[in-house]
């Protein structure tokens, strides 16, 4: 990798102006305008609390249109609660959760699982952030071992941890996988909408790859595709929604005002908004991966498919950067950072980043 | 108690309007109009995730002035989590957690404490959902017996589930009594603000139950005091504040875009806002039994201290009453309802609601 | 109740020759000669360990003749472990447990149940430790609440921690009144064994109590009926030992070389030993009491039905008492004791026992 | 690797006889006659249960002075019980515990210490077995992110799962690393005395990688030394026990009639039996590598350190040898197999299974 420029001290105290918002995460962002004009819409009068509002019942009723009659919407609070529900209603005693060793379950939720499944999560290595289904094929021989926890839940992540997606056939084959084992597959889609976009901007394109593959329980990103806050637990599997409005409150996912959530749920759900919004951000990553993709000391991993960047910079750099435009370390021991648009970011952030980096690396 | 009137058919055929504001629940209230604007306000931008952002920083600043610079307050979703957030910091192995056996964290969480905590919630006699200290004096049994869970916890609820409040004395003695047999106290402050109008009004008669009286932990309740959602955790005894910052995550309790949850408890805090909207929620309950008290067959449980009524009425017009102007029942064994005020109750709403009473039962 | 006698100090002193074997507990009680023969004589060569061996098949077998050819037994270590197991195989997300105030399960596990199983032990009222089955039919009202945990599992302890017992049609009525509301019942038959020679000493008496009442899953206690330690847990509803084979490992109760406990099980089943053993248990419990009724000072309970004798004695009594011979304190409020027979309490024992109260307090 | 002979079929109908003891495991031996002695000595008439009896209080006295007066030691049920009971009053909220990939609390306990800790089990590569002082100061990045559970405890195993040893500078190095991190260090030692026995052979050599390199609580081994059943958990750091009593109970590890297991381990640490055994076990298992070292198709991984041989042979050999004599595969993949020698194992058992393979493979 090239270093930096002989006269970087310089080059640091001279640095264009900063984009107005920077690249560190999805999260950073705020509503989508719809989607605060929506919350206060929603504060009109009372409306029994718990779900029974009509904007819950409609955003319930939006949502089984979307994926079928015989599924089931609830809405919760965040992804880690999402996630912890829809796994709560799919273990059984003694199952292990495998993911791969990047999953978010895994490694970015502080233990939640565990604490609140009392199961085991079996984490795969996974290069690419992604799941093989040669690597659910082998819990077969864990099947059967008194000694072992059981194969019960395979959870993959749709957009990955690492900016990857899995094509329809892909998570269809790791369905299959999972299926035949008599495992049950739950899917994070804390960025769904990032990866519905990258594989074909329609619900038809997104179906492709959650419900007609055979995915069991999704969760549905809303906080980071646009929402203030909120997340969706969707149960494909019916079945598995048995005890799920029960698991909800005990995993202390249940919002009490939750017309709050549901408004800004229907407003992320008019005309695709969700697919739009992360259309725009998934255009704005590689719209900043084209501008920095000729510096030669910023090394990219290829190109994105979704809203992140890992690329490796000068070690040196890293932190003159983040102190101008705030961005997180990915990988210290490689000078490797994360940059990641959002929904709200525009062309001149991208270019204003792009810029200030041509500036000090170039 | 008296019957329904003898006319009560024709009663039902001529309500007079219902109120706009039912009286279900403190819950079904939206937010308060400062609040929401706080909301609006607050989607500028980017901001970081997960609490490093200046509406939060400005919200412990205040709730540390409030309490004190050696307290710490944790912003989280809701009550459950907050008392599970709560709690789970407070437990150690084997420990138990006293309560009444009316209160929330035993009744009314779908045994979320048992699943987060894997501790015994152990619950005490009390016909007015309040606990007295001889009840903790009694634990001294169990020390020391390894068979029998550890007296770790006390929780109580101020104002409490059955609409009562403690007393700062009485509070000081359920401190004194836990904190001899080395236990610690949490308070369940869901209605906090209610409890403090009662009582004073202000910061300080607060204090006198909180943190002058002993209190360990406190959940100080955000949404049914006027948020869209919001709760907040405080650490009055910084000890127990060790791995909070972890605990929040690892219950589910952590909001990704908290600036949403800081700027509506900033709104909340301005001008003492909490208290004025309970004290005006508490009158309101007073009007109601005012206007309703010489009614026959309304039989009160005495003068409300908070914003609920116990009342018992006639078996045959729960049901009609309810479908004019929605309530939930309490215990359909003595035709025992509840009715309850919220912030945003008016004159109007406590004036329709008794007439229909009157034209009804009367 | 009458006092002490006033030369009480004297008597003291001039106590008779205590009892060999006191009345503190059955599991003071060694284990019978068979019993430790049985465990000599499986110490031959090598045997696969985790159950694959010919004594683990044999009772096995023994139990399948015993219970019937569907059902299935597991060898675990100790009774709270064999309540946890079986609670653990048979709790769905979110159900709680119901049992009395005096159960094991609630009162004498340390909060074990709570831990393994994340679920709450609701308990009920019960002046002699039996559950009635309205207690079950009220739970209806907490079915489909999502804020409350679901009735799940009613657990019952036969014969009880008080002494009593169930007859056959109470627990059927009990299993009835469960499994109307989609309930599984648990027995917890730590003193099985007593319970069987109280209600008629055959293994048919022991079913019609246990398996042709409806229970699904049964605790067979090991430990007190003469073991040096080992239990059971029968699944007389074989659909519930799906996970029961992982679900042991899993709480601690896989006995590595189980042989040495399936050997005193055979043992013990052999010529329904269990059962004769605890005739003569539950027979010198009688006879004690028996030489004891007429002192006045000693009040008792009633006719005892099993092994156990829960009489009020002078408070100033207990202490010089237990110096002599050991026994536990029961309700020091009430200065009431706990006084058990083992299976090897002899004669002798009681006579020399009924002499020293006769001696200081007649 | 050789193949099988040509004449394997005829070969297979010719073996010579088994071996007495197979190699299965060191678990599938019983009861040194010592041990099998001195629980049949413990059963005499009644000692209180639970620990009060005075072989308990013997064998406490004896780890005392093992290990120092102020360490304590507690005896449980089983090796995964141990583990788990130690590690229950090691973790704190929100911690993990960092193990090895071929860790017995993350491969062999069906996921126990999930379900009774609520806490991750994170595992490091370790083609040994055996975790490397890097591998816990990479820790450190963890430290302080509230989405990742915190460097709570380290547990290793001694000796390995694969039969390697850690020097007692190498457990030093861990437990400084450890220790560095505000983490404590858990061992399993459900093979103590065989790593005793391989290095030095004396208290004293156990002592320099046990307490004197800084391990905070150990699993004492007793089942695969010799015992019928019985493992000690020490706490070398006493601040750890002081839940300890209860966690126990709590983790279904608290023998009721706890002086046969108490009795057992008192025959054990006479004259060092524990010791003297293993190394015996030891001895054969170099033995039977001695004998086997220079058979072609015979592949071992180096000379045997405690009693545990993993040879890979010609794969259509491994069944037919089962069959005459039975072992456990370890990594079909590899054609791999274990070979465990005993507490029992005599010279002629080895002398006959070398045969047995010269036979069918040489």
């Amino acid at each position: 990798m090239a270093g930096v420029p002989t006269d970087f001290a310089q080059r640091i105290a001279t640095m264009p102006p900063a984009p107005q918002r920077a690249f560190s995460s999805d999260n950073a962002a705020g509503a989508h305008p719809a989607v605060m004009d929506a919350i206060v819409a929603a504060n009109v009068g009372h409306a029994v609390a718990y779900g029974s509002d009509r904007w819950t019942a409609e955003v319930q009723g939006r949502f089984r249109d979307m994926f079928g009659q015989s599924t089931e919407a609830y809405l919760v609070w965040n992804g880690t609660g999402a996630n912890v529900m829809a796994l709560a209603t799919m273990v059984r005693p003694a199952d292990f959760v495998l993911c791969t060793e990047w999953a978010h379950i895994a490694v970015d939720e502080t233990g939640a699982p565990e604490r609140a499944l009392g199961a085991k999560i079996l984490t795969a290595p996974a290069p690419e952030a992604k799941l093989h289904p040669d690597q659910i094929d082998a819990l077969a021989r864990y099947q059967g071992d008194m000694h072992h926890a059981q194969p019960g839940v395979v959870s993959i992540t749709q957009s990955t941890e690492l900016g990857t997606v899995y094509s329809p056939d892909e998570v269809a084959a790791i369905c299959d996988s999972a299926h035949r084992l008599g495992m049950v597959v739950h899917m994070d889609g804390a960025r769904l909408a990032n990866a519905t976009a990258a594989l074909g901007g329609t619900v038809a394109a997104m179906h492709s790859f959650t419900i007609d593959a055979g995915v069991d329980v999704l969760s549905f990103g809303g906080t980071k595709a646009g929402l203030a806050g909120g997340e969706a637990v969707i149960f494909l599997n019916r079945a598995l929604a048995e005890r799920a409005i029960y698991v909800r409150k005990q995993v202390n996912q249940l919002p009490s005002k939750m017309r709050f959530v549901a408004a800004q749920f229907l407003a992320l759900l008019d005309e695709d908004r969700w697919i739009r919004l992360a259309e725009h951000s998934n255009a704005m990553c590689r719209h900043l991966y084209q501008l920095t993709a000729d510096i030669p000391s910023v090394v990219h991993q290829g190109t994105p498919v979704v809203n992140s960047l890992f690329p490796s910079v000068p070690a040196e750099a890293i932190k003159p950067l983040q102190d101008w435009s705030f961005f997180w370390d990915w990988d210290v021991t490689r000078s490797q950072v994360r940059w990641m648009t959002a929904w709200d970011t525009t062309t001149d952030d991208v270019e204003q980043f792009a810029a200030g980096l041509r500036h000090l690396l170039a």
